[in-house]
């Protein structure tokens, strides 16, 4: 029980369990939460939230990526509003299309053209298509667990899947070079591309960061095969390098799948290749509706002009590790275990000796009370509103939080949490 | 050749070359239009379009669909706008959400839930995904040559795509209850599912309505089943009924798929369905980063407001039936025979002799040249800004069109439209 007003989120929770499925879908439901999490919000401001019930959140799920500068981020939005006057969505796409394109391959270190979509699936999906018919091959390999998106080829459940759905998809283990080699030898003569995340983030787990070696071998095998490898950026892109999260690896994937942060919480997805894919990205057939429109593309230009001017990976990479020195130390105050692992601009926090999770869950609990917003089990993002006070802030709520979780003792009343 | 200044949108589509494979993806490639035709654009105002190099149009396209009430609604941009202030994407839904999702079951006959998403495509997608895991069952029902989305299992290419992405479709005739009868009987005990669209809208064709005698099969079918009847709106939905599009037949569907229209032009889909299918909607996985945006439902919260209390369908009717009479009229001055077909809320006009579009290329390229955009193949899009001026206008153009390609002769001086 959480002591948080929750009058309104309560109200609106009733609600919707009448006109939506068990009241929200996907990511975003509260359910998957610890139990004092609200489902609805009614503000954000920079890295702060405000729940409908109007608590307020240092909040370090930054809405599960997208918000990268900071909600309200005056440059983005005035950009933003300057298109939507002119106008959003149109019978083609505004001169905005060309100067983002030009933009983001001169960024994407191995870009020589890009597309646009809306959601990160759609670019994933599309890698994947422009791969086969580049290739004229079908067996796409991905690691086992990882997150591509939400629709039956890639869905990380198997409710409404059949299995002719994913009939060409084979899988390695990410950081396994052995194993990558033995599904690239077992795809064939008929091995489309390899499918990768920038690093590890399967919910749940210790995040891992790619080794060179993986990578590298990733990119040989593709070069070897005249197979495409495809990076999907979708959640780390523009927060660890804006030039691709592989760049400091030496290793440059053939096309990426970007969305989420690219234009700061507007609506946008991209996908960006190498050269020799022109030709097929130019004759598969994908579209949408919205896909042309300029608001989000006029947002994301803003967005990727201020990640280079600001140097935002730097800086996110900056809080990232005071926030992770000071939880650190602060567990171990308090003699709690804890893990940390992934990139410091995408903290992940997860403790020892909590197979349900029911420590993650009192541990969040208490640091929601004390207003903020972490994440038991996912990955979380920083953005470039976060301040050294905001991170201070969270620190002094860990600290209490901890002390919670210590108190807790082991084994089963750690499912308090949820209760 | 264009009589219209084009200096800008060839220099957009020269730069755009170099970073947009071709140029541009999908339906809004300007190179599948006649040659007058401008592929970027600067600015909307109700009904009518500005390319970027300020040509004016008259638009019968509507941003092929979106564009509902006219581009910047003072209503439907205000409420946006409001909702901007406060949050668009955020960890979770915002109020606005429940208050966009009691609207819709409310107006939608067959509505019990929805469910929000951002392209038609993932709402077509997610409907066929709840039909599957509803009925335990794999076997999805469409009609030949019916556009559903542009995603392998759907897309109308089959460039990229497996033959296993589409195993378990099965086809049968719009408007042909015989062979949807055999597509029923051979999908045996494993059908999941009958996707129609609203009516017969295949690009180059005729248009069709559906006969009550299909619509009332195809739901006796899939009652008798136990399968799920989907009615893809995406295009047709709040133009022609805001309760559905099937309700003069009095046949409802257990799901639909609705978007386009929907916020008029802010990005959003939805799919509504019937209560049995309550459960299997809330436990496929279904999301999407910014599927939860509270800006575009605020503006599709005022969008379906403004439908229902200005009755939109009813006056998009009588404007499209002043076209249609008049199209008609100055066809037969010139001794022209054209066939429009479809509902007038979204006309189609074809004309009789043309076999490679060569005359419907030379109408518009020559409609084009007097400010109207109009498209040679496909359905156009009534919206509810036009004025009887606008059909007034379009008619006059039509007048000088019709007389263009009178002078034209027959067969292959009819592709001069595009040389």
């Amino acid at each position: 029980m959480s002591g948080l007003n929750r009058t309104r989120d309560a109200a609106l929770r009733a609600r919707a369990e009448k006109v939506v499925p068990s009241g929200m879908w996907g990511h975003l439901h509260a359910a998957k939460l610890p139990d004092a999490y609200p489902q609805f919000f009614g503000r954000g401001e920079g890295g702060v939230l405000w729940d409908v019930d109007g608590n307020r959140y240092v909040d370090f799920m930054c809405s599960w990526g997208p918000n990268l500068l900071g909600h309200h981020h005056p440059e983005v939005d005035e950009a933003a509003e300057r298109q939507r006057r002119e106008g959003d969505c149109l019978n083609g796409p505004a001169e905005v299309m060309v100067e983002l394109a030009e933009l983001v391959v001169d960024m994407v270190g191995h870009a020589d053209w890009t597309q646009f979509q809306k959601n990160g699936t759609d670019a994933t999906t599309a890698c994947v298509t422009i791969a086969r018919a580049a290739t004229g091959k079908r067996k796409m390999l991905v690691a086992k667990g990882a997150y591509h998106g939400a629709v039956p080829w890639c869905s990380p459940s198997l409710l409404g899947v059949t299995a002719e759905d994913r009939a060409h998809l084979s899988y390695f283990k990410f950081n396994d070079v052995e194993s990558l080699e033995e599904a690239v030898k077992a795809a064939g003569d008929d091995l489309a591309g390899i499918l990768v995340s920038a690093y590890r983030h399967d919910m749940g787990f210790d995040q891992e960061l790619p080794s060179a070696e993986f990578a590298q071998a990733a990119r040989r095998l593709c070069s070897d095969k005249g197979a495409v490898l495809i990076l999907d950026e979708v959640r780390a892109g523009f927060r660890l390098d804006m030039a691709g999260s592989w760049e400091a690896l030496g290793v440059r994937p053939d096309m990426s799948a970007w969305s989420k942060a690219i234009a700061n919480g507007y609506a946008l997805a991209a996908v960006t290749g190498a050269d020799w894919l022109r030709r097929a990205a130019s004759q598969v057939f994908v579209t949408g509706s919205f896909w042309a429109g300029a608001v989000s593309m006029a947002a994301a230009a803003a967005t990727l002009k201020i990640v280079r001017r600001d140097d935002v990976p730097n800086r996110l990479a900056y809080l990232g590790r005071l926030l992770r020195e000071g939880l650190e130390t602060r567990s171990r105050q308090f003699g709690l275990s804890i893990r940390q692992s992934g990139p410091a601009q995408m903290p992940t926090v997860l403790f020892d000796d909590d197979p349900d999770f029911g420590k993650g869950f009192a541990f969040c609990n208490a640091m929601l009370e004390r207003g903020v917003y972490f994440h038991p089990k996912h990955n979380m993002f920083l953005c470039a509103a976060h301040t050294e006070a905001d991170i201070a802030a969270a620190l002094d709520a860990a600290e209490h939080s901890f002390s919670v979780v210590a108190a807790l003792g082991t084994g089963s009343e750690g499912r308090m949490g949820r209760s």
